[in-house]
């Protein structure tokens, strides 16, 4: 999607260790009319898949999730990190590995929201090691849904997540591939 | 709002202790058709108060705040609760205690985001105590932004948070208050 690798390119920052922070339109401030784009291109290419539920991961999914599913004029369930006093005791479980932050979260779904008669899209912003994807995937196989396939906004395609997934058999749609980032250089190539 | 209570009282359930769950539609399953007429009633309430940012609080703020953004096509900025790897060394920070978690945050927004320039309207799906709010008002204080008001769904207007708010003069808009629950009979009384 040349949009989004264009506002990678002019907003995207590099730090060492191939951090990228898109924090002034995706993961922190959120450029709410780019999203509607990004959500239109996932509606193309998952049109015909009878999607009726789109499940993200807290937080930085949350917006990209519910902007995407004005498109598809289904409802979001967002998985949830933590078990607070709010939420029911029947839920999926399952863990994930956090890169980003270091430790390990148990993530859960409410069996309320999540059931066999579900076709679920998955929409996370970025895939790198798959880690939140995989735990995300093993949420919806719990569940005994169908899975219609993953949406990501920015895939780090130097890191092994995305072959995983696709191992898989999973429908995974990445809106941007990055191949290499150069920090020194500042530079960006996409795939 | 009255579509807003009939939902609360149609989809809501009710736990000792005044605990409201609306897990169904706004804070962990969403509808996000009905947050667009969320969205809509907010925008009418700040329609001319010049709102160019709307600040939230991750996790459950961040929906409500993407769907309500577009009807002011401004951008969302949402506070973090956690220093990860990925944001700034610059930001604003306040702290802020957890009744449902039961724990306190440091909670922040990076510098690049918020600023005297920016005319703020903060999002958040509860008002009870009024930690969050206090909090977010904090943070746009220190930007030096002007705050235009904040925006809440559901007031529990039994506990003092909303009263706090309104005594600092913050224009304070909830779309339902709620004055008594009754987790026995499963009644909610609106202001």
């Amino acid at each position: 999607m040349q949009l989004l690798k264009d506002k990678i390119t002019n907003q995207g920052k590099i730090f060492p260790g191939n951090i990228l922070k898109v924090d002034s339109f995706l993961n922190h401030q959120i450029d709410v009319d780019f999203l509607c784009e990004i959500g239109k291109e996932f509606k193309n290419r998952f049109h015909n898949c009878g999607v009726n539920k789109i499940l993200t991961i807290e937080a930085s999914g949350i917006g990209i999730a519910c902007i995407t599913a004005q498109f598809f004029h289904c409802p979001v369930v967002f998985a949830k990190k933590t078990k607070t006093k709010n939420i029911s005791s029947n839920v999926y479980t399952t863990q994930v590995a956090s890169f980003t932050h270091g430790v390990t979260y148990d993530v859960m779904v409410s069996t309320e929201f999540l059931n066999e008669n579900d076709t679920v899209l998955i929409i996370d912003d970025f895939l790198a090691k798959g880690q939140a994807l995989i735990g995300l995937i093993d949420l919806v196989n719990q569940s005994k849904a169908r899975l219609a396939g993953c949406g990501i906004v920015i895939e780090k395609g130097f890191q092994d997540g995305g072959k995983t997934i696709r191992d898989m058999n999973v429908n995974l749609q990445s809106l941007a591939i990055i191949n290499a980032m150069d920090a020194c250089k500042g530079t960006i190539e996409f795939g």
